[in-house]
């Protein structure tokens, strides 16, 4: 018998890898990381558990990944809505984002934020913001696991005033923080767009030397792709790659128009997307080309997008959302079936954070990113296929436990690391202010 | 000081008409109507409640009406996913249908449904399915608003050997319930494609003489309309329409490929479109034109349709995917605002059915079919417009308390109407038989 921190016996058991769905299985934790998913018996005789929770109409699934938010926007949730992305920005996001925004701000927004992550089952998300220092010490609060962007653009703001400022900062904040086990990086210029050739040049260096990835959005829109082909006589993906930023450390946001040398381009040098399905429905930005891509091998993962264009930091809706949104858009109802949507939720988020081989599903030696989601409710009722369920019927509201590299986080359905009521309490104080 | 049965003191009231938001008002309800929305002093002054709810945190609006599902099939919930429509209906659907549909699943079934509807904030809806006497009984025990559609079909089924029986069934059914407050009742022809020109001329004369509207699935797929056209020489609306089915008695369900004749049809005649966006988007059928149905003035309401294609009876989905696929199916973020959404999914749903005179609205004289949605938990922090909260960022697990008619039929998110325990242990019994 081996002495082991946790055990847990859910009803039914979905790994992501292998795929599909286990039942009668046990899983077994110790020291933050899954020891072995085995049938009961076997769980019996060969492991003694400091601690046990049945979860008797459960399933257990990995943490999801949100591959891109900004998580300090929370605090502009339905701040300002119906509006095309450039508007949105330079009219009611932008001007905001000057007067309010603080290390005090980032902090507070990001604690409201991960609270609603970590309720929702999502265990890890890829953030780009100002002060990241300030997300830092909050996600180390509430324990959440996070990819903080080194966040750069050419023009001043609060945070910094040019490009060097930006990376000065970023890479400080690196320093700060670069033992904590919950916590990596990536070099995140905000866009094509908004980031010129000399800054992008400076970046790819920064990425060589300290192995980072760069994570940016690009190609959310045909404006910006029409512009970079007048400026540039490039599309965005082909400029970035021009300027050596592509590559398996790539990280494209959104990607909604594509063209197909773009995905060759991608599918050839091992660049990931993240897919933002309601921000680019929300902005009327467009349909990303899911399928194509999933087609050509290209990893896809899955991102909200800030609470302001959004208007949720929710994994489950994205999921569902994306496998409803393929369908529609390639017109076949066949394309990312349920372990597909499973799969971009969780392991592709992994991978394109370089983060799959500690994350991202319930394979011993991983990390104990762990999510228990209770399917007995009468919506989830009857149930067939738990895949299904878990894509097309449940929500983060079935989410009742959510365990991080084996700490559990989230108790019957309460944060354990941090107070709701005082994360509560400064949104409502930053609700007056921005009124 | 009136007399009145209940008060409600929430912290805002969202009455669809007028468009917007009122705070510090109380809801007065007497004899199962609304009786008057006023500020809490004139309450204070005016009326003595024998019951009154103190609701701090929540928002109250009419009921969500669902103008189109096949309720009983939520005992199929997820049986067969990522198929096609003709291939899901005739390979998994209607052979599942043959074997096992019979007064005893209808019951079960809608009685399931209705405890997910009720839970979630639905106060009625509009239902196509066999044995509609076993919907009736089922409703009338839930206490769930319902419009029954008198199913008819040109090939026999276990319910109905041809047209005429189906009408006699339908008819006998009617005759049977006319005099229930809570149910009303439709012609259901199940599809221009489903039913010939004879049936559709009876169908026609049966809704003249009994002034009862008729609710169809119409133009839900590229397929149907070239068909329609093939065979007829006319799209399924035209064709409706020189059978004299169109008018504003006329449900015309999905419309997903409407020719701009169709829509002038429509817009000329008076007939209603109920959109089903997440079962048009799973199913790939493709994007019904919303947008420009509401530039023409035609009303517009919202289907979730059966759980076989969803996989969910939940009105709040239904409203944020069609706001958020309207706005990326035209490429204008301004198109369905919150405020339209809301409508669409209350009395846009009620005039579709004829019932805007009775519900859909907290106008006084109005049944009271009120729904209280809680939105103090993290998730929904900050809010700066309850109207783009309850679209973007609330969902059916925000609802609290549900009343139709002035009874209260769910309490403290508790269905009071019926055994939840009972309801769910008939559905694990149908899913054992039909896996």
């Amino acid at each position: 018998m081996r002495n082991v921190d946790l055990r847990l016996d859910p009803k039914w058991i979905v790994p992501i890898e292998p795929t599909g769905c286990l039942s009668g299985h046990a899983l077994i934790v110790d020291a933050g990381c899954i020891v072995a998913l085995v049938p009961t018996a076997v769980a019996d005789s060969a492991y003694a558990a400091r601690s046990r929770l049945e979860l008797p109409g459960h399933v257990l699934m990995p943490g999801l990944v949100n591959a891109h938010t900004h998580a300090a926007m929370t605090l502009f949730r339905g701040v300002a809505d119906d509006l095309p992305l450039q508007t949105w920005l330079e009219r009611e996001i932008w001007p905001r984002e000057a007067r309010f925004v603080s290390p005090e701000f980032v902090y507070d927004g990001v604690r409201l934020a991960t609270a609603e992550m970590l309720k929702g089952g999502t265990t890890c998300f890829n953030d780009m913001y100002f002060y990241p220092d300030a997300t830092a010490r909050a996600c180390l609060e509430t324990g959440i696991r996070a990819m903080l962007g080194l966040i750069v653009l050419d023009f001043p703001t609060p945070y910094a005033a040019d490009p060097d400022a930006y990376l000065q900062q970023g890479l400080a904040m690196r320093d700060a923080h670069k033992h904590a086990p919950t916590l990596s990086f990536s070099l995140a210029p905000h866009a094509p767009y908004t980031v010129g050739d000399a800054t992008w040049e400076k970046i790819v260096m920064y990425a060589r030397q300290l192995d980072l990835p760069i994570s940016t959005h690009v190609s959310e829109t045909a404006i910006e792709v029409a512009q970079s082909l007048e400026r540039h006589g490039l599309t965005p993906i082909a400029r970035l790659h021009r300027l050596g930023a592509t590559g398996p450390g790539f990280i494209g946001i959104h990607g909604v128009h594509l063209a197909p040398a773009d995905v060759d381009l991608l599918a050839t040098h091992g660049g990931h997307l993240v897919h933002c399905p309601v921000s680019n429905m929300k902005l009327g930005s467009g349909i990303a080309p899911v399928p194509a891509l999933l087609a050509r091998g290209i990893n896809v993962a899955l991102g909200t997008d800030g609470a302001a264009s959004n208007n949720r930091q929710d994994g489950w809706s994205e999921m569902r959302i994306a496998a409803l949104l393929a369908k529609v858009g390639s017109g076949d109802p066949s394309v990312v079936p349920a372990q597909q949507a499973l799969h971009m939720a969780t392991l592709g988020g992994a991978r394109a954070l370089g983060l799959d081989g500690s994350i991202g599903s319930l394979v011993p030696g991983k990390q104990a990113d762990v999510v228990a989601v209770d399917v007995t409710a009468i919506r989830t009722l009857p149930c067939y296929d738990p895949l299904s369920h878990l894509v097309h019927v449940a929500g983060r509201e079935c989410v009742t436990d959510v365990w991080i590299g084996g700490e559990r986080v989230v108790a019957g359905r309460r944060l354990a690391t941090a107070d709701e009521g005082a994360i509560a309490a400064r949104a409502r104080i930053w609700q007056e202010r921005l009124k």
